[in-house]
């Protein structure tokens, strides 16, 4: 029978209070403890504060087994994570030759010498063993206290995230024991939330009492998580793949994948099995599905390349849509995404051109054309495809579904072809 | 004399927790606080779960003043906030009517019918007043107690952000009147964060006690953040600004702005200033730094457009490159990012053409160019300058990377132009 361990997270820095900084270090660290069946009970973000890191620190020990900190250990003023640390486990400092030796060949080979600042990331205190950062000068610190552990990280996300890979997580491997944590993520495209949680009420209803459910909504994206647990690995593999088949059965058409997938990368997958390529010329969304596709890695099978014409001049002397087009229907226009889609196919090699023409905002509208008023077009060397949308978000929302729905456009024509 | 106001941030799911899900709405209520001079002394995030919930509430009662809880409040099955929440203020449930048939109404302007899931969204509890949601069905929910405030919204961040902006920041500013805090952030790119600190050591030691410092350090950024609280606004605005001053004169050329601006935004500044133009040619960054400029409003005033050539044939067709060239020296090298920058130039008809190429991994890499090698240029019509890079990221670092040091070359050469 194996014990279920409990993590507390703490983030430090007033830089995430205030809200200038976004905390994606708690959300690396929880995927990673979570794969190891590690239950992440609390992520806690408080202020470069003694009192407050001190009372977290207390609050974390007496709610978790394992308390890891981020944050804090940079080499300046405002920094207090360090000097804390060595008071709540009520030990000195000691300086790491070792570590000072490193840091002093690392800044040689760059040409540099060490600073006052940088020598003192040497210096630890004295009951921590030290973590290896190889991205930068401040080393990670490791603890031990009646049997739970206590891990301080820099909150630079590289340096972190080294230290995770490289240390830490081969170390929990060995230590740690967690019962069977299984996730399945189910990624749908084009439905809303209340409409798919309607069509799946019966199948909710009877899911087995190992397996619990999540809805995940997004921008025209809606993602199911089933999350099973318990002992038998096999046992719940074996239930969470059954109820993923009956989810294809009830809304398959708008599932593109599971877990890692995301709705690009799906694409080649698809363009791949057909061998196809695929080539985009982007106005409003100005560069972001070129984006989207080249983020994955092996892009460049299937993925020719993009250009977006952000002025009319360029639409006419470039990709080639004729001037009477634009002069008679505008930029944002049936006509003109039409031969935008068609003159990327042919000017890119592809076998697909996709386009997008549409006011982003918060400038660009008219009374005809109001901010959000979106052409998209697919043209495949038969048929183009269009669709109009009248979306009401920001901007950069805007940009990005957009993109999703024309992607998932892209996704319905090549899954019927 | 005004009175301090404390608040507490809680977000729920499971989902942020596992790390399937990154909160970003805890980050833009942070941000709106603090511009109100409401200070979040905590932010937690807890379990869909009962226990873990109701000891929130009850820490960040006895924590705080203020008291905002995000999620929970779907049509489905695991939202758990509103029957807590209901439990949390010992009331029952009551139905809005109002709220129902202006749902009703929603729904039959798209054409469907509203589902049981839905109905039950205007059923609230009785001692809450609602908070508007245009954006989904959800309404948001009110509590006052003993002086404290507590507010529960949706997850889904435009729904959050409506409630915030609509409903609950004016009603805000209507009851606190909290005590003056200034920020100013300070950013720079191209310097390290110890050289820095090393540089300002002198500075930072003399800084006003109204004011404390706090280093942000990004990806070939640093920002430096200066925080000034007190009760005299205008003393606050004359120190701050007298500091700035003072970091202009000792380290300017690394500053590229203050507060919300970005680096292509304040190239964009530069343009418009000279009345110059810019176009992109992208291999490695794949239409990333195209999405960088075409994300800030009103970018068309300076930005021509992009093309993205994932493939040699496209480098040499469409932009020009020389076959030679190519075959000589290979797509990552610097003849073949100088004729990118130069034909984009041209083709794009810009004052100012930029290219990259470079391997931005995990696959592609050769013995003489490993994961990382990228070269970048800079054509303005008179000179082309190239600069080449060793990045030691992953694919997605890689690509931010190189486009931040891109637009800083480009910052650079505006700047002294």
């Amino acid at each position: 029978m194996m014990q279920d361990i409990y993590a507390e997270l703490i983030s430090i820095g007033d830089e995430i209070l205030y809200g200038q900084t976004l905390d994606t270090n708690s959300h690396f660290i929880s995927a990673e403890l979570d794969k190891l069946g590690i239950r992440v009970k609390r992520k806690v973000t408080v202020a470069d504060n003694r009192e407050a890191m001190m009372r977290a620190f207390k609050e974390a020990e007496s709610n978790a087994d394992l308390i890891i900190i981020t944050g804090g250990l940079g080499p300046t003023k405002d920094d207090l994570t360090k000097p804390l640390l060595a008071e709540y486990f009520d030990c000195g400092m000691r300086l790491h030759e070792d570590i000072l030796e490193d840091l002093k060949q690392r800044f040689a080979k760059r040409g540099r010498e060490l600073n006052e600042l940088n020598k003192g990331q040497a210096e630890l205190p004295e009951k921590c063993q030290p973590i290896e950062n190889k991205y930068g000068t401040a080393p990670g610190m490791w603890f031990e206290k009646d049997g739970k552990v206590f891990i301080s990280m820099p909150g630079v996300p590289k340096e972190m995230k080294y230290m995770m890979e490289d240390t830490i997580i081969p170390k929990f491997k060995e230590i740690y024991k967690a019962p069977v944590l299984i996730h399945k993520m189910v990624k749908t495209v084009g439905i809303q939330e209340s409409i798919l949680a309607e069509r799946l009420e019966d199948w909710e209803n009877n899911l087995p009492q190992e397996i619990k459910l999540a809805y995940l909504p997004g921008l025209n994206q809606v993602k199911l998580r089933l999350t099973a647990s318990g002992v038998d690995e096999q046992h719940l593999q074996n239930l969470i793949h059954k109820e993923v088949e009956k989810l294809y059965e009830l809304i398959g058409k708008y599932i593109y994948g599971t877990d890692d997938t995301n709705l690009p990368a799906k694409i080649g997958e698809l363009l791949k099995e057909k061998a196809l390529t695929i080539a985009c010329a982007e106005s409003c969304t100005g560069g972001y599905i070129a984006h989207l596709f080249t983020s994955n890695a092996g892009s460049s099978e299937y993925y020719r390349g993009g250009i977006n014409p952000y002025h009319n001049d360029l639409k006419i002397n470039i990709l080639g849509v004729k001037k009477e087009t634009i002069e008679q229907h505008g930029a944002v226009s049936k006509e003109t995404v039409i031969e935008m889609a068609e003159r990327v196919r042919e000017l890119f090699g592809a076998d697909i051109g996709i386009s997008t023409s549409g006011i982003a905002g918060p400038g660009g509208a008219t009374k005809e054309k109001p901010v959000g008023t979106t052409w998209v077009a697919l043209a495949d060397g038969m048929n183009t495809q269009t669709k109009l949308y009248h979306f009401q978000f920001d901007r950069q929302s805007n940009i990005e579904i957009t993109s999703n729905s024309l992607l998932n456009l892209v996704r319905q024509t090549l899954s019927s072809k």
